[in-house]
């Protein structure tokens, strides 16, 4: 088996936004620091982006100002991109993987291990990312579900994609069914400013990164409003819970929520004035429809449309998630944004324990 | 028992800095929202400064352009003011609680209630608040420790004075040995805009309160040092991981630590530009001194004096803390400041359950 080995002689990070272009950044450093012999390709759908990028070692529009390695590979070609990778990056907006996943899977190479980068539900299935990569690639390629269940992983934890392009020093959780997966993952990305813990806690990673989205929206809106810290610390907090609630729920372990992947990433999204859910939510804060907030930005906020999918997955599941669902009322236009602190900060005294 | 009533008729509030008086506001406040017939009364050392609050109904010096409710008193006479008050909040700094209660205990009413807000260990002893005011006043009064103990609660939460003091929406936790005493003491203080949970985990919502002045410390050193909000959002993850294990070693509980006293305090206190604590880190972190910051403060930086207590509090009980011991050997001048992100950074790749 490839993973028992030095490593991968080639990786490929699919999608060429801000995350995926500092997470290919990470792995050509990361390959550089161990010495190793390893092709690291970034692909992405465009020829003239890519020829751009390869020209200028830079990401003008997604990573301003910073320097690409030298080593870094660019390509938009899929099939040459994932010819001969073990190590497979999908870093794809949660509601396109499926479709981009598809045509990929004829191209990808037997073995092959994914690493998913993207935070959200699907929105049509509420399946997770995980999950989505598992059931497409089950039904396109000669392997079943399960073996790509197997292979693949997630990536998630404090990590706002400018810094660690600027290398301020950020650590992040590698989850995978199987440690040695984990292990041989993150010895790929270790880099000297980004440092990858592991745990094979797979669906308690994956949700911590896909309802912080959701309480950042909420603690815009706080901004918006123009409430101060105490407030959004208490719903950074309650947030967690509910979070950890829902992970426990299916299946999650309550020391994944408290750690890099669930508090960290969540504190590091509601404290950054980068998140763009949280600009998302401040947006609303300040009297913006929905529809104006969408518009007015350039790019996705994955917390509107998980949202909805995280409060459906919740009920099915019989978790109580006030905050969500408080969101999820202001998105549909159902709560005006103005009721959002009554309803989260009600006037009943009540023992903490039985309202967290 | 007077605390199975309609609620004390006088209530005083001993210390009147900024979060003695902006609690004393709350007290008037919550007295006014009830309907209650109570005398709040809030006491200070200066008969000068007292005279002043009691004639501007403003305290601009600890809470500037905050208006003070009508029915609040003011009194330098402690025996006056402690007069037939039979809850007595004591807003006094850590290290000096034990000197001014000694004072105040033989003009005591019987039966009184105590309730804590200062946060920090006490130097010489290494004691919690309430386990100093017990011991005073089993010493100093006709009743015993043991007694004493039963009736002496803690406050702490997400509760920067001056938000509260302007009415933004905060939550908090009232923590007492026994429920009804922590039930009574909220229903003291529950006003439109602050909003008192209760539980009796009196060792865990104090070892919050305690531990997060100590990161807090660490989060400015990071800040002055101009590291991102990942770095920021990694040690206070990892600061709470340490302070449950030590929270938990002495008996205190998993929900308190992951509730509004726990991560709700840290994330408010590290999130917030006012947090003398983070002041006095972004101070070290940008190269002054331990005493040219000491110096600079106007007022205490509680974690400075509190971090080596809690060190040493820690490894009495076998506790690892390594962001509290890096932070200690910053004080102690053992450890250069920019030595302090490569031992919270380290290099090996671990799982993250084993480290955290």
């Amino acid at each position: 088996m490839t993973r028992a080995g030095a490593g991968p002689e080639k990786i490929t990070v699919l999608g060429a936004g801000s995350w995926g272009t500092t997470f290919a950044k990470v792995l050509a450093d990361a390959a550089a620091e161990a010495g190793a012999r390893r092709t690291v390709c970034l692909w992405g759908r465009s020829p003239e982006s890519m020829a751009t990028l390869a020209r200028e070692h830079r990401n003008e529009r997604y990573v301003p100002g910073v320097d690409l390695p030298e080593g870094l590979e660019y390509s938009s070609n899929l099939a040459a991109a994932l010819d001969g990778a073990t190590l497979v990056v999908a870093a794809i907006p949660a509601q396109s993987l499926r479709a981009q996943l598809a045509v990929a899977a004829p191209h990808l190479a037997p073995g092959a291990v994914v690493l998913s980068l993207a935070k959200g539900l699907e929105s049509t299935t509420g399946l997770r990312m995980t999950e989505v990569v598992a059931q497409v690639l089950g039904e396109t390629t000669e392997e079943s579900e399960q073996e790509w269940a197997r292979r693949t992983c997630v990536l998630s934890g404090p990590n706002l994609a400018m810094e660690i392009a600027r290398e301020e020093p950020t650590a992040s959780v590698v989850a995978a069914p199987e440690h040695g997966t984990a292990a041989w993952v993150a010895r790929c990305c270790a880099a000297p400013y980004f440092r990858p813990y592991t745990n094979t806690d797979v669906v308690g990673t994956e949700i911590g990164g896909i309802v912080k989205n959701v309480i950042a929206l909420c603690v815009g809106i706080c901004d918006g409003r123009g409430y101060g810290d105490n407030s959004k610390a208490s719903v950074m907090t309650r947030g967690l819970a509910e979070t950890t609630r829902l992970a426990l729920a299916l299946g999650g372990e309550l020391t994944t929520l408290s750690g890099l992947s669930g508090m960290g990433d969540l504190v590091a999204t509601c404290s950054s004035s980068l998140s763009r859910n949280r600009t998302a939510g401040r947006l609303l804060g300040s009297g913006l429809t929905p529809g104006q907030v969408q518009d007015a930005m350039t790019q996705t906020a994955e917390g509107i449309t998980s949202a909805p999918a995280v409060l459906d997955l919740a009920r099915r599941h019989g978790v109580d998630m006030p905050i969500t669902d408080a969101v999820v009322s202001v998105l549909q236009g159902d709560a005006p944004v103005h009721e959002l602190a009554p309803r989260l900060l009600g006037r009943d005294l009540k023992s903490e324990g039985n309202t967290a």
